[in-house]
């Protein structure tokens, strides 16, 4: 089984090349394929088979001829991941599937249009995010407002008025259940000295903290733009991971930030013994 | 630069084949390595390079063929790592640079002698270890007396009268620093209901809980046969990594266990980008 590992600001993926739909992947081998000591490591797998021969995801790609089969580290199946649609379309581009431009990508999410240059940062259309008003956290006991923005999936947005180096983020924050029934991804947002800049911290759903989250990036500059009373306008956000930039107009909200390749081979048959 | 990724009981390692000793690898660009999210990931480099082209080396080495250059997951260089040399040896013999049988690897800290068939667990030669009389450790307010093993290494290894499943550890167990000046791995240590059988968890210096040291098992079975009043036998250790067995002699210490090589492959130069 021939694999790519690469990243988009340390948030990690096994890209597993299968043009023609030949790789039958259970979820006990991606979980084995993530384990990041028994296996290759990895926050998720993103199998790379042309859409056609996909059928529940044909019918609505368009002309997206590369399907982003995306699989959580555990073994189940998600519908969509920023900072992953921005690691495969570097792959489709470094390995000559996709020549550099713009690009549509189906995703179980819908199509994502790409746009990237033959090396450099990516750019994902991430679609209009959709602010749903205000909520609270709770950490180490102390309440934090936020804004309720779903970008397909739950984000709780925080701006706070301090430093997001001291939160103890090693347990969940306390959330409304009441407004967040299936759970959601919270963010911490501080501004930074340079205008339209912000550090964030999130702590996601299932996973705990991470280096990076392409979905709560866009909410986080949602709700620093929000605090400043702006809607559009192009934002920085240092996560642990790296830094991104995320664009918001009236119709979309866009990504933009590095994706790197950094080894690429074989699996052998004794990871899945 | 060609890489094997490999672990043994998930203590896990990026193996460098680098026979002609043509590799200049900075302690940068291990740490880099072993991210295990920008990076390939691991708890550290075994680079295999011919002895007698390593010369602060060669002449303690005797008739071993090949040096494990084992490097830590920060760049910095160690002297030994138990379950790395099973993990090498089954790299040499699945290459066909070592026959099955057995073969004397060089280290920093000496010749190991390792036996393995062509597949299946492999043996190493562990040394006498050396007790330096109790000690203790404290866990959550609690102490726990132990026994101050060498194994080149320093350890306080504790056996307990309770499972080691509900300690934490997710700080560091407290010690006595006049007895460990340079710090101490310590040891948890439950017997369990087979003969000579206990379970095992492991508080390393500068890492925090792993999944599996060896010469941390082989500290375990030294305590845990010394408050049995036996000084020699096979005993199975399991770690939250898998099963090993420890044999006790007169003259020294075996470890035995599985080394499984999983993935390999080629490192792009964009990882040290």
């Amino acid at each position: 089984m021939h694999f790519v590992k690469g990243h988009g600001t340390e948030n990690d993926f096994v890209i597993l090349p299968d043009p023609d739909a030949a790789l039958t992947l259970t979820p006990a081998q991606v979980a084995r394929i993530c384990d990041r000591r028994a296996g290759i490591g990895a926050d998720g797998v993103l199998r790379v088979v042309r859409t056609k021969l996909v059928p529940e995801v044909a019918d609505q790609a368009g002309d997206a001829e590369w399907f982003m089969d995306y699989r959580n580290s555990d073994g189940s199946v998600a519908e969509m991941c920023g900072n992953g649609t921005r690691v495969f379309a570097r792959y489709l581009v470094e390995a000559g599937l996709a020549a550099p431009g713009s690009l549509n990508l189906a995703t179980r999410a819908g199509v994502r249009r790409v746009s990237l240059g033959a090396t450099g940062d990516v750019r994902v259309d991430m679609g209009k995010p959709r602010v749903y008003g205000t909520s609270r956290a709770t950490v180490a006991g102390r309440e934090y407002p936020g804004l309720h923005v779903s970008m397909g999936n739950p984000h709780l947005a925080c701006v706070i008025g301090e430093p997001v180096d001291g939160l103890d983020l090693s347990v969940a924050p306390g959330y409304d259940a009441s407004v967040y029934p299936e759970g959601v991804n919270v963010e911490f947002v501080a501004p930074l000295a340079e205008p339209r800049s912000v550090a964030m911290r999130v702590f996601e759903r299932g996973s705990g903290e991470t280096r990076s989250c392409g979905t709560g990036t866009v909410a986080a500059v949602v709700a620093a733009a929000h605090a400043a009373g702006e809607v559009s306008g192009e934002w920085r956000v240092a996560v642990p991971g790296g830094d991104l930039v995320v664009t918001l107009d009236e119709e979309t909200s866009f990504l933009t930030g590095p994706a790197v390749l950094v080894a690429d081979g074989e699996i052998r048959d004794s990871l899945f013994a």
